[in-house]
């Protein structure tokens, strides 16, 4: 009986062709950048490399890629070097309730700081109340964050609309979008759609844990958070991760390699256990339908079953899944999404995610489907009693 | 002919166990460590070993690990992060003025956003001037920040007794040491040494580019820089760099086996090279004479020769050394450290760092030494024109 793997949207296995330039970059080209000699520029080219790449894919400038450890750096950068860098020029910062921990609590920390936070309503399905966003765009708001796809339950933030309005109606204030879920599964253009700064992880893409990167418009006012040597143009400094930052970009290039099959691919893996969900009795399936949300996230709640048991009971049969999002574990409190999409307090506990990536196959779907159809009956008589 | 090696303060070559290692936790056990199925268990136990390994090593807590993307977040969690939670209790920094970037960056940010930094002289060998640190230990110290090992001239700070200064008499105040050169060089026990936070990097010491860790005495009110998913306790949000991480704790267990030969080894090649170098005419060697100096690294000026000349000449030959540190290559400002020594101006422009590790050996000191003697007179002979 072979794994399952479901938890996609958690963290990756790593590709070949990662593992192998993590390798080659670790075993012989090891050197640090900044080193004058012929080692350092044979591993500065590296770095070369990968801000080419996703420089290509953006349709950006290859200088307004910044490398951070990983999506949560990029997002505290982001964040937190957006109000510091313009905290002179207004106090208001707009995001949603829907947001990962790694932007909501450091707009927390904002707040904390003097900062005043505006939360933008979502609907049942995680649609944001656009209206709400309109009404409160003045100038004094600095910043303006929303993710892309959200990690829960998929919900996806129409971001060039977002853009328009903040533009428009805050001109001063950057916009900035959480991408670690949309980058590899959207084609993103920042520049054309008005994002400023867009967070992306590698790890989420089969690339190395403790890479990722933020893009930072070259007209954005932005300050470091991590100061030193003054790598990255001294937005970012710290010996770069030479091994990561290369297997970002290879990552980055292979998702972006027969996008759309693997994007029909995904929907179909999506639609597929959607329907089967469908027939079972007591679930209810969060976030939008159909290709409004994302290709590779779904989060059901099933009635009656805590969502803990459900994971482990299907660990039994060697499927992974996640309860919530894997990032928020060491947190206590409830879904932050299913709180901001209203969801009902039985949903709440109820609720696990299921979340592909292109190489799960329709067999695995359907043989997940047998074990719910298996075990949910035998749960919910051992939870009644 | 094969390349001398002799940049190890920069960056070191990975070990074969630290590759094997970061090889299994790609391709096999790469799950996201708070994922609460197997996949996740299996990856958290990677963390737990590594952070159990480092403990033993200082002979401090499991739990006073936080792991960082590498020793310069390392140095800017201790000194940002200890600023914004004890920025009530007062508002002086003491430092010196020979610390890495890492260090008298983020301190320079904390000075434009108040705080008062005074910096401890040093004497032409980098002896910190131990009566005006006394002299300004009071009560609006909150932090007290110096290195162990400095990266340029290898000069060791005595940091028990600085210390002990501190405790007694700023006795709120906490001490960080930056320790980046210093691990795997010297028994470090911040507990008994009174040391509050220590600052690690991995790829000093043969193990993964983007791993290193700060040790934060569970008595210390430090802040994180970082925020998100709650890892590390909290401290440090983000998924953990699993690969980085293992091979962080494997790079650690192997620097302190056969630690006591290793690092007489070190002081045979420094002492070997020291000993040339002075039979050449018109060199300057900085630092500490002896084991007062640590046993990695040697700087020297070559009068009348350009650093970044004499830098390329040698890499000519394979020989790859240091003009200044690598990590300041960023900055086209003087060496800090340099000038902390009050070295007069024309040894800066012609300084050098050699630093070496265990696996050099006397026949390339030797090799280099020919080398250095074939080629100064014909540098010189260029640059007197």
């Amino acid at each position: 009986m072979n794994e399952i793997y479901l938890d996609n949207s958690s963290t990756t296995k790593p590709s070949r062709a990662v593992l192998e330039i993590v390798e080659k970059t670790m075993a012989e080209d090891w050197g640090n950048p900044s080193s004058m000699h012929k080692r350092g520029v044979d591993a500065e080219r590296y770095l070369k490399q990968t801000a080419k790449i996703l420089a290509d894919i953006l349709k950006v400038k290859d200088q307004e890629i910044v490398f951070t450890s990983g999506g949560t750096e990029a997002n505290n950068m982001a964040i937190l070097g957006t109000a510091l860098a313009n905290r002179r020029a207004g106090r208001t910062i707009l995001t949603t309730g829907m947001e990962h921990p790694a932007v909501s609590e450091p707009v927390r920390v904002l707040e904390e700081f003097g900062f005043t936070v505006k939360i933008i309503p979502t609907d049942e399905e995680g649609r944001l109340d656009l209206t709400f966003l309109k009404e409160n765009l003045n100038d004094d708001v600095i910043l303006v964050s929303t993710m892309y796809v959200n990690n829960e339950i998929g919900a996806v933030v129409p971001v060039d609309e977002v853009a328009r309005l903040v533009h428009e109606l805050a001109p001063q204030a950057l916009y900035h979008v959480d991408a670690i879920q949309a980058f590899g599964k959207y084609r993103i253009y920042p520049r054309r759609e008005g994002i400023d700064l867009l967070s992306v992880s590698g790890h989420k893409l089969h690339g190395p844990k403790g890479s990722g990167f933020l893009y930072v418009s070259q007209t954005a006012k932005v300050r470091p958070i991590i100061y030193g040597g003054g790598q990255n143009g001294g937005r970012r400094s710290g010996t770069e991760n030479v091994p990561g930052i290369a297997g970002l970009g290879v990552a980055a290039r292979e998702a972006y390699t027969d996008f759309d099959q693997k994007i029909d691919h995904l929907y179909q893996l999506r639609d597929h256990l959607i329907e089967g969900l469908r027939r079972i009795d007591g679930v209810v399936i969060h976030g939008m339908p159909g290709r409004e949300g994302a290709p590779q996230i779904v989060n059901a709640a099933f009635t009656g079953v805590g969502a803990e048991v459900l994971l482990h009971t299907l660990e039994d049969h060697q499927i992974y899944i996640s309860a919530g999002s894997a990032c928020s574990t060491h947190k206590r409190s409830g879904s932050p999404t299913l709180t901001a999409i209203h969801a009902p307090k039985e949903e709440m506990g109820s609720s696990v995610r299921f979340s592909f990536c292109e190489t799960n196959t329709i067999e695995e779907i359907d043989r997940t489907l047998d074990v719910l159809r298996d075990v949910l009956p035998k749960l919910r008589r051992y939870q009644a009693r």
